[in-house]
């Protein structure tokens, strides 16, 4: 089994982006083919004034792969930017995406919406969204693991699939998804693998919208992988709780309550948790001490991640060569993709 | 001096490719570095069902410039599918143009319009007017000979380069465009050169606006490069002329009437086509005279393009060897260019 998956070089990864996908790609590196991608090309769809922190935010995200643990004995990890073959199935596969559909693509219109674009984003703004049916489709992957806000992406990628298939590989438009490959398609129709927490909350509370807002940079309300185990105690502590709870002893709500999201999310005790939430509920326990115990299982979370980003922060060398040979890698299979989709689209001139 | 120009194949190129491009091509050829492009991706917008149909106009195109006499020892003919450099550049370029502005692009519109794509068109429509930027500053070209239709596309390559030697050259934003390489751009802000004859007119007269409408093939209203003898003798004899000129010894007028617009752009004896404008105008001569006589310049036009023709036709091998060297010769400009982008851009992971 093929799997593709990657990041967008936004800045350094926090806690969410371990439980919503960090954690099924250390598991799926076991036993699967792995690719993961760093797109540091469409990080210029916000940031094409700032290359120089799109250069970092691109060393800084592999440096937290490895620093949670994906081994590149085990995964190939590849720079968008180094595999053209990428960015010429795009052109094509653009061809196959009716323009309004890419326009109504609910994740783009949040994203311009979140991000305050207006009127004003370049027109590789909706294009990254094309670009992101060919990084995916590139690897021909069995499965893609993706935040839920990415479904729209992976459904695009999808109607990619079948129109590619049907158009150049005589797939007949009643083929179910699940037979594309066997009725002589070249790319499969693939399905998504959601993470463990879909949506982790951030640790200020709730937004505009009166809901718990989702943990995000942009937001301030995060705690990194990378971040000091006094950074962790400082945002634990201020964490925002259960806000009808004045004194200790009042009985307290553990629904929708960021600091149980939190232990319920990382402390694995999950017997101290359950005891605990009860006893949180009757009034038994204060935050202070339950914040205190978090700050504990957090850091106890992070600490080895931490023990491993020393071993490679010192050596920038090898993680741009680790990069180098999951690139290669990378190449080899997107090299095959292409010469396969041009064969298809009888556009291999030089080759027959 | 570098040139860049090209055509998309979307069939055989007739007598308003030839003086509106071809015929500039030829004079450069002799004394500048030129890379001509065979846009086959950009057929895909419109064609994209009917890939067997690019690849036979592609190779269509091809003929026809060795037709012509484009010379392959003089002159570099690429495939674009064949260098990735334009597609890598292309994502680049995408984010440096404001999406309003790619779809606020006049051509782009009309061709809307003309090609009555309503709301169907892919998004690889307005993605191949971006990418037209890049086919062109993939070769730092310092001249592009085009078609008056396309230059709000090199008005926007113009634009790109601006924003990308601005952005990542440090070239200050008061720099006259002429300067832009001197002051440490990457990329020229290029000129275009614009052909003898900019927009000539069909054989069969006014459109539905009532002005003589431009030689097409979707109109129906021209002859081909590769029109046998027969063929043109056809189109001429049919031609609109001055609709009012009933009778042969009736004044006729010459402004506007495409017997005479012909005779004026492909006689080569200017006397004799002055001398009988006077005589049409005096009612002295007749247009079925006139017509055989047009003929017969027409197909002395052709004949050593038709020669040239048999040589090519029956050699397939041979223009693909041919397309394999200029297309080897594009890629080490383009990925020149390429490599300089990234290093700008700071995206040069594996170079350094």
């Amino acid at each position: 089994m093929r799997i593709l998956t990657g990041d967008t070089p936004t800045g350094k990864l926090h806690l969410g982006h371990y439980v919503g996908s960090l954690e099924n790609r250390l598991n799926l590196q076991t036993d699967h083919e792995c690719y993961y991608l760093l797109a540091n090309k469409h990080a210029f769809t916000t940031n094409a004034d700032n290359p120089q922190q799109i250069r970092q935010n691109t060393l800084d995200v592999a440096l937290d792969w490895l620093s949670v643990g994906l081994d590149p004995d085990k995964c190939s990890m590849l720079i968008q930017s180094e595999v053209p073959a990428i960015d010429e199935l795009t052109f094509y596969f653009a061809m196959l995406l009716p323009f309004n559909r890419v326009m109504k693509n609910p994740t783009l219109k949040s994203e311009i919406r979140m991000k305050n674009l207006g009127d004003t984003y370049p027109f590789g703004f909706p294009l990254y969204s094309v670009g992101q049916t060919a990084d995916i489709l590139a690897f021909r992957p069995d499965v893609v693991p993706v935040g839920k806000d990415q479904l729209p992406h992976l459904e695009m990628t999808r109607e990619v699939a079948r129109r590619f298939n049907q158009l150049y590989c005589g797939v007949a438009p009643e083929t179910p998804d699940s037979e594309h490959l066997a009725a002589g398609g070249l790319f499969p129709v693939i399905d998504a693998l959601l993470g463990r927490v879909e949506r982790l909350v951030g640790t200020t509370g709730p937004g505009e919208d009166g809901e718990l807002a989702k943990m995000s940079k942009s937001l301030k309300n995060h705690i990194l992988l990378s971040d000091s185990p006094e950074a962790v105690q400082k945002a634990v502590m201020k964490m925002y709780t259960d806000p009808n709870r004045i004194r200790a002893t009042d009985p307290g709500t553990v629904e929708g309550n960021p600091l149980w999201i939190f232990h319920e999310t990382f402390n694995p005790d999950k017997a101290w948790v359950a005891e605990h939430e009860d006893l949180y509920r009757q009034g038994k326990v204060g935050d202070v001490d339950m914040k205190r115990k978090l700050v504990e299982v957090i850091n106890d979370f992070l600490d080895p991640i931490r023990q491993r980003r020393l071993t490679f922060e010192t050596r920038p060398d090898t993680v741009i060569d680790i990069l180098k040979v999951g690139t290669a890698k990378a190449n080899e299979v997107a090299n095959a993709t292409l010469d396969a989709a041009k064969r298809a689209m009888k556009q291999d001139y030089f080759s027959q």
